[in-house]
């Protein structure tokens, strides 16, 4: 999941830290009541709950049984992590596109994204005083490289951004570490985000960031980072909660620190990538659909099973079951594996810019984990919302019926926030998302096979009821 | 904590599996009653709540709150990680004597222990194929090199030692990797201690074991492990529990895989370390002693903050809470630090056969975590076993007044499992001890300062206690 929120295509402009932060934190709204909604549209809804019934048991009991894990698995296995820019993803999403044609979905393509290309290349930070020890470190998303020789700077610890204005006479000349306090991500990613541009501001030659996540088994988490076009632009990086803590404590007790900084972090041309689209087109109306996503590309540690593999693949692997299934609905049900998501949800904004709007029934998108399913986390009018909730109830023997409502939808959707498109994402007890995001975590470990058939199941049962339904879900 | 249990000083000789799995696991016994329990003992232990009330409220609320933390977090800081047969482990043990000087604590001194000294050295392994990825690894502690060119050689994954056995034919010339689930560390560790022999035994070049750990962010675990002198000694490491899982898929999908590992590990001449000992000497018979204590070596990653700076600083700093109340007892508290425990109990052996037996009122040590404290896990008769209930009791407001009976109390203090002397460990809820022991997590971030505080409380009342009782506690 990208830190959201960032509307760029090819310039990054940023959202104020407020909105970033805000955006992250559980934002539910009043539910209200539901007493509007007509009888005849409430059993008519009702009607689905057969079809439902046979996506549950195939999906969880029956032939597909274990599948999404399957394929999941055998792609991360082949391919790892897939960063943007990369040949790697390209091969990634040929793989897709070919696998889409063995089960025979309908209209099967790439559409093109031009996505950036950023490379690490080697890195290493080495404590040379007081004590001489190897940093455990990953550099930051568009981050510069140091020179050739490093950077070999005394340090200086703070815990707040307000701390670095305090002491900003300090700062020239050092190494900045902020080893701030995670307080929830959306609050605390700020300090991933503009670490290099406050400390670069205040004369520093480079910026070390703690990671930004509540556990760590010495495990640091990169993403990207914005530097601003009026600040010298100086190497980044993440380090570790521990060492982060380590460091604070030293210097708050007044031992000097020195540390060498090494990076080759590098930036590109930018690269043709694709959007991969698959559906199962409509009997009736084929042009308008459901689009169920998640993005395909990654960051380049871990293996990007979690971030954002498994939503991508419940969302693809949706479309089987209903192509397998012969579950062919009114309306299309479009799977769509996003690319450049990391980077700024760019195949998102590339396919917002080429498709209409008004053909859209809704946006789905799961990425933020597909940890046990727990229902959906919704965008869009109270009508609209009392029709996801009647569908919800059909999937109350799944145990995923709930519904919350929020601004925060999820990541590329949000591309499409002020466009009035019902959203929705994956709510599931995704209470250590952040334990394993954008670390060498982010494995098959992470994912288990019957949580991601309930994930499925869901996914594909609203889909298809969506696409389906004598009206348009409402806007 | 070592794997327990070896016993040995110079030479390895080791118990047999199943005796080393048991140890390991939750071994409770009957507690029995305690009606025989003289009225007049009990009341001589409940005239301590004074005392026990002065120290607990000194450690958890007055003078001393925070203090065993911050001693702990400024030698850890100081020093990191400190595995036998190192100067850092020498200079930390120089530090431990200075800092028992200026708490003026008594006979302070290092005692003789010889040590080996295993140097890990660099050490990579790359996946070459089917993809090209670095594995995540640490060298298990005692392995030899590979050849300065490293060690390539296609994959053989298995599951079990079984497995192992009924494919024997195919493990010539491969480097075996053990994928073993994880049951508990006691069961599972076998495959780390034996990895290497089992693979030499049937003609493979290496192997590589899953780490032994219930959890993981990618994060490998190092420990001791076990040659033959009958079986060539092959290199052997650990790799990540996500690493092992994804090897075992693709095996079974009958991928090939191929591995190139490099090692640098080697064994140097024995080193002279030392047990650091020091005391708050008996008033009446200061030859008799409780023995409080920890180790002071670790492996050679992460810092050893958990296994076992903290547990050996509960024990050490136990007697400058007693030295600075003017607490002493009838008989002797000594605190050791022993040396060379985690490449098997090294310094506690020499211990052993240097002082008597008979002068022992206690062994107590602290090395399986120092979270939150519940009491104490005991081995001995069932009248001292009566007595520590009683003084349990004394110890309720701090919620530390739980007693197991067990056949398994540690680690070095279980050198004296066959001389009848009774012995003790601190009970505390240890259920994430294994996501950070012999890991770079091992870190000060796994500690905390007021829970340190509660586990110097108990260990220091109970030493007390124990100490300055009108009698011995039986055999």
């Amino acid at each position: 999941m990208f830190q959201k929120f960032k509307l760029n295509l090819f310039l990054f402009f940023t959202f104020n830290e407020l909105q970033c932060a805000l955006l992250y934190e559980s934002n539910a709204l009043q539910l209200g009541n539901c007493d509007d909604l007509s009888l005849s549209l409430k059993s008519e809804i009702r009607g689905y709950q057969p079809i439902v019934n046979k996506i549950v048991k195939t999906v969880t009991q029956g032939k597909f049984k274990g599948q999404t894990w399957e394929e999941l698995a055998t792609f991360i296995d082949k391919f790892g992590s897939r960063i943007s820019g990369s040949e790697n993803l390209e091969n990634a999403i040929d793989y897709m596109l070919q696998r889409s044609s063995h089960y025979n979905l309908d209209r099967i393509h790439g559409e093109p994204v031009t996505v950036p290309h950023w490379v690490r290349g080697k890195e290493e930070a080495i404590l040379l005083k007081p004590r001489h020890f190897t940093l455990n470190i990953m550099g930051l998303g568009g981050s510069v490289a140091t020179p050739k020789e490093g950077i070999t700077a005394p340090v200086m610890v703070v815990e707040s951004f307000e701390e670095l204005k305090n002491r900003s006479m300090e700062a020239k000349g050092k190494i900045v570490v902020f080893a701030e306090t995670y307080v929830s991500y959306g609050k605390s990613v700020v300090y991933r985000q503009y670490a290099a541009v406050r400390a670069a501001e205040v004369g520093a030659v480079a910026s070390l960031v703690r990671s930004i996540t509540p556990f760590s088994i010495n495990s640091p988490h990169t993403g990207w980072q914005d530097y601003s076009e009026k600040v010298k632009k100086i190497p980044t990086a993440a380090i570790t909660v521990e060492d982060a803590q380590w460091l604070l404590r030293m210097h708050r007790r007044g031992i000097e620190i020195e540390i060498k900084l090494y990076m080759e972090a590098h930036t590109l041309p930018s690269v043709q990538s694709r959007n991969t689209v698959v559906e199962v087109s409509g009997s009736k109306d084929p042009e308008k659909f459901v689009l169920i996503s998640g993005h395909l590309d990654s960051w380049d540690v871990g293996q990007g099973a979690m971030d954002d593999g498994a939503g991508a693949f419940i969302s693809w692997y949706s479309t089987v079951v209903l192509k397998k299934l012969g579950l062919r609905p009114k309306r299309t049900v479009r799977a769509v594996l996003w690319s450049g998501e990391e980077e700024g949800l760019i195949g998102a904004f590339a396919f917002r810019a080429a498709h209409n709007k008004s053909d859209i029934v809704i946006l789905m998108e799961s990425d933020e984990g597909t940890f046990m399913p727990q229902g959906l986390t919704f965008k869009g009018t109270a009508k609209a919302k009392c029709i996801i909730q009647e569908i919800l109830k059909l999937l109350e023997p799944l145990g995923t019926n709930q519904l919350v409502l929020s601004d925060d939808v999820g990541s590329d959707i949000m591309v499409w926030a002020n466009d009035g498109i019902p959203l929705a994402s994956l709510k599931n007890a995704n209470e250590r998302y952040f334990w394993f995001h954008h670390s060498d975590g982010d494995t098959m470990a992470v994912e288990n096979p019957d949580v991601l058939d309930k994930c499925t199941a869901l996914w594909a049962s609203v889909a298809y009821i969506l696409a389906d339904m004598s009206i348009m879900l409402p806007r």
